[in-house]
């Protein structure tokens, strides 16, 4: 295991993206909860980049009139948001009453891992990254206005910072993997 | 594995329990998903419990007042509000495109399985189940004014029911374990 994540279907979210009091909105789509172990190459991120877009494993991110049994890839629902979420908690063992991170990368790859993670999802939406913030944020003022709307973007956190998080679900349909 | 959770710290949450409308809410503590593999027995339950309440593996469950560097267990803090969300898509496995779910139970076991364990984390809170209704909600009116504070409660949804879900976090600290 090199990349561990847990995702999430949504139907809106938001996340706190300066430390202090702006939220970034997401529409219908995914959360993404990343954490990276120190043996994490860039090989092994674009893997799972792939298996995380082109996976049928998402329900209620099809447009609302769709049949909730229907099943998804992100490739398939380019309107579907994503946003990932830096979560180095999650690469944590239970042993005893501790919880122990032998093996997690340490802050400063994680941060870079994570950029190119996101990178590597923007790439994958084929998202001009001239055309977004560092959060994913569309800079025309046209499209903020749809802030609560889901239009396909890969919206990100910041490594590191506090992840200050709103989210709301029909049926969140956890999935956890391995990569 | 035989159980397999997901925590999250919340500053607030509150899960769909009747299919419809009713939302019961939550204060700060924290949300678990849980999914149960066939193999799960008493045993298994009961000792995932015991790691779950004993694992000092949660911050921002403490009185805000307190560092957030601190971690407690849920023991520790018996103010912090528990939700437990049935989530059997946890224990599939990525096969190629498709998640493939070998080993999880069948429904009707997996809602007794359910049940139980929530039985079992009322019993480690203390909780007289006579005194909440099915999904852990005090009975007495006066509790039911609370609805938004953590009072220790331990609230369940609804094992192969819609999930509705909305959560609010500072930082959910997101934890993975097999049991």
């Amino acid at each position: 295991m090199t990349i561990r994540v847990v995702l999430q279907s949504i139907e809106k979210a938001a996340i706190l993206v300066d430390n202090a009091k702006r939220y970034v909105s997401v529409g219908r789509g995914v959360v993404i909860y990343v954490a990276f172990m120190e043996d994490t190459d860039d090989a092994a991120l674009q893997q799972a980049v792939t298996a995380i877009m082109n996976g049928r494993i998402f329900q209620r991110i099809l447009p609302e009139s769709s049949p909730v049994t229907s099943v998804a890839s992100l490739k398939d629902c380019c309107d579907a948001d994503i946003l990932v979420v830096p979560q180095a908690s999650l690469g944590g063992k239970l042993k005893g009453r501790s919880v122990q991170f032998h093996g997690l990368v340490d802050k400063s790859r994680g941060s870079l891992l994570y950029d190119r993670f996101c990178q590597l999802l923007r790439a994958a939406r084929s998202i001009d990254t001239s055309s977004v913030d560092a959060n994913g944020v569309p800079l025309d003022a046209s499209a903020s206005t749809q802030e609560a709307e889901h239009v396909g973007r890969v919206i990100s956190g910041t490594y590191g910072n506090r992840q200050g998080l709103k989210m709301e679900s029909e049926g969140p349909l956890t999935h956890f993997f391995d990569f």
